[in-house]
């Protein structure tokens, strides 16, 4: 297509971003090129853009981060079978290889030469972004751009809400960040019983309430084991899903769970975590799972049913809404911790 | 506790039923004695009430029939551990062995020496009603006395839509009897994406829509199968809840299905039914699950679970209600099938 | 590569093969040129050979047939990644489209559009085979060429047995054709605690014995039902493996299938019929798994780890062996029936 | 029945036990009397004989310890049904309550109210002992009564190898004590392709050839993270089966595990252990089973199961046999650790 556009350049290797023209990116020929609509911050970018130490051993500045989006399809190399232009996507961030075991055994999310989109990849916080065909979702035109932007991460919480059973069971969610907001309207929608919120931060605990959790919980304020107990008379809740990756907060996910019952861990502790393996895992008999992005595509499939159904409304969960050129309110804004999801508009 | 009470008695080999005085029932030492609160009709019960082929093979007069009922427990045998007089209950009507493979392996519900309440024993027609321990569901006291009747046949519902993943899929419930619409409300509130409710019954088909389907196809007037592959783009839907029982509709449920996808079996056809097994089966690597009962009790938590948070709402499924005396007037609405669910107050 | 080779064609609409000098085939970007080491006959050529029904719909000569084989890559595509020359190899019959609901679910086994290699296309009863590298299987090199080219009909055996729980169960196989005896080998393996073959050819129910079956049972001479129900001290057995495509046998089956148990079915009726849904399904609550193929590539993965532990041995099965210019010899002993597998050597 | 019998007893709080004349227990109407045939020891058994702190806090001398047994009933409550006198029998060890949530929903043996059978009560090291009909096992005439008395700890094994899939699957058991081996055993007779044996005690690693591993790995000779991903050509072990409860092996079957794989836990640390959540667990996204106890009855179906079809054979797994009045050469074996099971005869 050539020409240039305005991207979100991570400039160097320190703190920020800068906007910048750059060329318009060249397909190749299993790629697409996508003119986005919207793109929303993750929790990565801003690591990216504050430049913390898992940025510093993984990012190689100069190149335009950003992985979640929606937009159209513009252009299309000559393999492509799947998209053709004008369609309305957007993508799974993991870029995998498809030859490992787990490529070959229906676990591609999981694949251990896995590129991402935005970290190891040219990124969709710009005006267009290429990017391999295997990797694009067809968004079903009755889902908004904005909502639509948001089922890369609405994917994380619905694989962890739907890691084991959930119908008429208790949930007790740890850390309500956006996915564990989003996880909030993933349980609801899917039959749980109750629904706890976990957090410190009294504003996203009022979302919480908003997105559908039965009860609030400021772990601050109360001993959430002792809450969890009294509220599940003396069994424990039956599902944990762990959002937040603080190591006590971890423990007490560990000891709020009943006997039989699954702890699904997706938040990411910075250091190692001492578990009571015995008492807590073994005595009890509980399942713990491991979570990373979506399953390829079964996650997608019920992330867009549930769009798609009306059953997970995400309104409220989008509290701001920026320009590309606003970038820097955006990200203050999620540093801040005082905000649902952020969208970028190029 | 001695004494008489009304009841509803099937008294003999033929039409109909008589209210009579018989004895409240003695208690055994692993027995507990229920005032039923609210009872309501079953398919089963218009089988005995209209003496068909299955009763005259069954059922031996005279004996108070009924199984579905929410009570309370006025007195407990003394080996009874886990009630109490005062509990607000309901109970499994599946009476099982406790011996066979199927009950050692948490399979009780279709344990091979079952009997079943009000028609191999006395059942819940009356006042009082007399039961082993081990089949009474203690009730939440936030669930209303006549949803709380419905949870036996509401769990016929969450067994067959839950006999697998449901969540983002496309469900085709064909049969809008009392069970098919809870079947409806149970899919909604599990994440189903798009739910079909088939019949030839228009006044069932509008108790769907508000029960929470999204489209009602009536099966005398179109042809299902070129329907439900239109709705789904060609590709047949992922999940059938068959609670039709009849062959036609058994075949193009078959038909309608998607490779890959669901067919769970709960109703009941008279005689045997062709299947095409080579393309409908076997081609389409389908999965097929004969339903029958409620698992005990993960079904009865799972039931309990959706009526407690609200997700499953019954108000708009209960259509009628009359006094144990006006029994023929229930009977006739159940017969004539311009109803939803019809309770009956003792 | 270019030059001539032998190949066995379907030289016609009818009766017969002829073995004939073809170009040797060019690959694309996207494919591998294998050296056919090891060919093995499969019930579906024995089909083509015969013309009968279902070659007549689907068959259209003249071209190479053949699906089964092991053999060693002497060509590569050059946008091919996961293959190189020298690989010892066989491949997965199914050619996929890639984009469809199922193989985008992890379910490429059922993909709608699936082409089947010599069925849909050249196949490797020949010197030379060309494939698109997506479906190649590098074999392990402890696994000799005649074993690895069973790995696909043993697929099946494999995702039939497994589509369930099997260890300390009892198992019937209905029909002890090659993938039926397989499966006796591979539920042995996989620790099944009793396994009854089923057949009317005493020849089969011989190697059945040598495969690993506790008992054969003469379909033709007992009743397989009360005979089952004999052994299972009135229970019923837990898992039936359809193999043998007879209404009789499939009913037989589900008659003799034990509440809860399970039914998975791989042989293909040539007509529909009639089944007894509501006692031998509903009632008794078991499952039905329709089978085709072989998971893409988690039954490849379990099928090479048996063969390569020892845990099945294949050397009882392979009974006859012989060039391809003794193709006749080969066919007719298939015909006959009289043999396990029959292997063509190029 | 009355009279007096030998029995084993822990005479008090201190090391040893004692061999007594003691009452032959009388039984309650839900019980059953069973003669002693052969038991054998456990490591718990050792913990109380040599009474560590976990004894000091959980057992109260004096009793009868011991739990591991086959013997024949010889005296049945009035309201047994399932047990007849002259039955070969063995038993489930967890005595439980039958009303919690876990006892509900198919998760008895994870009971929150377990009283354990030789802790919590009267236990098995005498002629007789007096056992709940609920918890006795019908022994098929088949196994011989020394291996009948190993299922309860061979339960462990099953239903720690068959957490999850096993067939096709490279597996690590980490701690070859006597349940170790009995893993090594159930994983090759239910089809996994590679049975790793890691250990630091040579004499038990020589025992796990004999129990059908592959390969041997002395844990204190060689790091064994390294070896497991030199054997697996860098993928890391499909599953890790842990039943040592040391903490750095704990740590090093977390490293060693493949993407996606399963971490199955039955050895109990006797403190907290530091966990890679991110890397290990979140990033693999990998299934950590907690096991304990066997599933009631399913384990004990396929325990069976696997000794009646000669899959797993327990001969070269018993070293030792002693009477009962030799007691202390059987408990000084155990607490030397030069040996694999050793039974005691009554």
């Amino acid at each position: 297509m050539g020409g240039k556009m305005k991207a979100l350049v991570k400039h160097k290797a320190g703190y920020g971003a800068e906007l910048q023209w750059v060329d318009i990116p060249a397909i190749k020929s299993d790629e697409v090129l996508i003119k986005v609509k919207v793109s929303s911050i993750c929790g990565t970018d801003v690591h990216i853009y504050t430049w913390d130490d898992w940025s510093k051993s993984r990012v190689n500045p100069p190149y335009t981060f950003g992985h979640e989006f929606a937009g159209e399809v513009v252009e299309v190399g000559n393999e492509v079978k799947n998209v053709e232009v004008g369609d309305f996507v957007s993508a799974e961030t993991h870029i995998v290889c498809g030859r490992c075991p787990q490529c070959l055994t229906g676990k591609e999310h999981i694949c251990r030469e896995t590129k991402i989109i935005g970290v190891d990849t040219h990124g969709c916080f710009a005006e267009y972004v290429a990017l391999p065909a295997k990797n694009i979702w067809k968004n079903d035109p009755l889902i908004p751009f904005d909502h639509a932007s948001l089922q890369e991460p609405m994917g994380n919480a619905v694989q962890t809400v739907l890691s084991g059973e959930i119908v008429g069971k208790s949930v007790a969610i740890i850390g309500c960040g956006p996915i564990g907001l989003m996880a909030v309207a993933v349980a609801k929608a899917s039959g749980a019983s109750r629904i706890y919120a976990l957090d410190v931060n009294p504003y996203r605990l009022d979302l919480a309430l908003k997105m559908g959790a039965h009860e609030r919980i400021h772990t601050g304020e109360v001993d959430p084991v002792r809450e969890m107990v009294k509220h599940t008379e003396g069994n424990g809740v039956d599902v944990v899903l762990e959002m937040s990756g603080h190591p006590v907060a971890i423990q007490q996910g560990f000891r709020m769970v009943t006997n039989g019952g699954r702890v699904s861990m997706l938040g990411l502790p910075s250091k190692k975590v001492e578990l009571d393996i015995t008492n807590d895992i073994v005595f009890k008999g509980i399942e713990i799972h491991g979570i990373t992005g979506r399953k390829m595509f079964q996650t997608w499939y019920q992330t867009s049913g549930l769009l798609k159904s009306g059953a997970v409304r995400l309104d409220s969960l989008i509290t701001h809404t920026y320009s590309l050129e606003e970038f820097e309110l955006g990200f203050q804004k999620m540093i801040d911790g005082q905000c649902g999801k952020v969208l970028l508009i190029p």
